[in-house]
């Protein structure tokens, strides 16, 4: 059944859903016979969740697909990433409160070092300082182009994202980044004559902003990617009749939110303590919360193991927070799986936990890790089948059929 | 994901995979509380293999449906089977290296016995041998017909290939064999007009041939089946940028892989062991081995348990010249099942084992059989998800989306 099938099924209620994503949850031993982060992980909160819940393995978009962040995070909110194509740059911009509407295109920038001839010798310059660049991001505002209005804003280090809000522009246009030092930044390319005005656009922004960053020591280079404009996705309240709210530190995954009408709750700090403590208040207001941590994603893309097992320890002795609200049905995945012996997103199934007091049938497995999944009583489920699964055990969902 | 979405996905490599398909390789017990072929055998080496990978259940088509072995291979290799007719006569021409291009039609044949009514009194012409059979297939070359070329050539014992080459050609022909003793071959039927032009040039063929094999004792009479053209499949190469090799004793399976762009490996002898040193020998020429094991499923056939159990031990016995090799990935499985308990295909899942040593996440199972692949960390794949997890282990397909 497609997603846009339920609505006709859903039920008013009262019952409450949180979505714990744990990014890049799913890992691998390091050593043969060993155990993953997540096995390795003291976890005494989560097991009781496994043992009174059921687990499973999440597909996030179908099999030996590794996922990008935005594509994993569409399917477990129920939006099929193979019909919707949402870029970078509407995420990114979503993420750092920069509107993004229907015709308006948004880029996701990178400062670079450029040597003196022109060619990158960093891509991400040097790792530039949020401190150091926010000032050259506000430089950049000066710059103004031919009827259309820009919009610049720093997101973090040496990230930003610029937007074109007027007429006649099109997103069809090819990354600048070649992707390897030593090479030029690229220019804006149109794929197609409806992206000519926009492509034409980009390269003036990008040429008078050159020369505003020219005599920078690390930031003196631009490259952009991601060029995208709104996707219209639905929100959760059309699809699901649910408020909805999301608790992330990073703004791309508040950008993910937004797009499927979620609300960003603000919150002081950055544990999942923290995020749990927004969650509580602001309990009252909505049905549904979704809470992104971040940090087990890096430690495996970095290949710090230990770190990531620290990182899931962190998030299960914060839980009790979390569970003290009382939540009606509790999942707690990640959006792909990132093992830190690949210290990169991967194609491996993830480890899926739904607890659901009132209404789960527990299965016979009694801690949460990727083999104790493997023989939940879910067996394999796809990221799609993650919000009917929600809403069915918070009894969101009428009976189809007579 | 369809497999032409992986295309945009595919990323160079230098990983190698290697699929090994004991051919009906799926079993049932004979006896209740017994075991199967596959859990019967002794198979230490494939028992390690599956204790270091993972295992699950592949259904080769859909639930319930026994494949031929067309189908069941070209699912495996990614194609589906539903969407691709193809028809034997074009598989076991391209498997003697008959060509066969776009408007050719090719049939398999069978020579049979027919009494002095012209009554199939045997339909594999009391299985004749080879070297009787081949000079009166070169007899059949004599036979002219207006307007077309034709070829024949023998495969094996009573089973020769016939391939016409002309203009105005359809193969949407009736098979001519019916299946049963007591009754007279069929005429070849056209199911349209558009291919009047083909039957009425085949059944002039087995006219003028019944006439030069008319005193043969037992292959007097011929059956033509499998009625096809080329259906121009897409290579490996194109598909996933894989120099892909076949090493199979059978022509048919030689054919079905020439079929998607594999060269077929030349090798002398016929036991498995034969068989891996051909791939060690020609080992830096190809991305991707597909090796074909036929005992298996002839032993399934012929409804000989013990038969079965020793081809699958003598592939084990020779698994380490493959080993040796270091594959980064192995896959070992089935095209489909054939239990000796039922002496036929059937629509069993089929065991399947999935090895690498830098990319698996092992599941729990210790050993290669049935019922530990039921309980295998892959759970239930379809042999379309084959190709994409074989290319995912040995990392060659990039992230999808930011």
């Amino acid at each position: 059944m497609r997603i846009e099938d339920l609505k006709p099924l859903l039920a008013p209620g009262n019952r409450k859903i949180v979505l714990l994503v744990m990014d890049g949850l799913g890992g691998l031993p390091m050593e043969p016979g060993g155990k993953t982060e997540l096995e390795t992980a003291a976890t005494p909160n989560m097991d009781r969740l496994a043992a009174e819940g059921i687990l499973g393995q999440m597909r996030p978009i179908s099999t030996g697909i590794t996922p990008g962040s935005g594509p994993a995070h569409l399917s477990l909110f129920g939006i099929d990433p193979m019909n919707e194509d949402v870029g970078r740059g509407v995420l990114e911009a979503f993420g750092v409160d920069v509107p993004v509407n229907k015709g308006d295109i948004a880029a996701r920038g990178n400062f670079c070092t450029l040597d003196a001839n022109g060619l990158i010798i960093d891509r991400c310059a040097g790792r530039i300082s949020s401190k150091e660049a926010a000032p050259i991001c506000e430089r950049l505002k000066a710059i103004k182009l031919p009827g259309v209005e820009v919009e610049i804003k720093h997101i973090a280090e040496f990230r930003f994202v610029v937007v074109l809000r007027g007429a006649g522009l099109s997103p069809d246009l090819n990354d600048t980044d070649p992707e390897r030092i030593g090479t030029a930044p690229l220019d804006v390319v149109a794929q197609n004559g409806a992206a000519d005005k926009a492509a034409h656009l980009f390269n003036l922004w990008i040429e008078e902003a050159k020369k505003l960053i020219k005599d920078e020591p690390k930031a003196n280079g631009i490259t952009l990617r991601g060029f995208a404009t709104d996707p219209c996705l639905p929100s959760y309240k059309e699809l699901y009749n649910l408020r909805a709210a999301c608790v992330a530190q990073y703004p791309m995954y508040r950008g993910v939110g937004r797009l499927v009408g979620m609300d960003a709750i603000k919150f002081e700090g950055d544990s999942p303590s923290d995020q749990f403590k927004a969650v509580a208040d602001r309990w009252n207001d909505y049905d549904f919360f979704y809470i992104h941590i971040k940090q087990t994603d890096s430690y495996g893309e970095e290949g710090n193991f230990n770190g990531k097992v620290e990182a899931i320890e962190c998030v299960d002795a914060a839980l009790p927070t979390l569970l003290a609200l009382n939540p009606d049905v509790l999942i707690i995945t990640g959006d792909h799986s990132t093992p830190a012996k690949l210290r990169g997103h991967s194609w491996h199934s993830v480890p899926y936990l739904l607890w659901a007091p009132a209404t789960v049938r527990p299965d016979l497995e009694k801690e949460f890790g990727e083999r104790a999944c493997m023989r939940g009583g879910l067996g394999h489920i796809t990221a799609l089948d993650n919000m009917p699964l929600a809403l069915a055990h918070a009894l969101r969902l009428n009976k189809f059929g007579a």
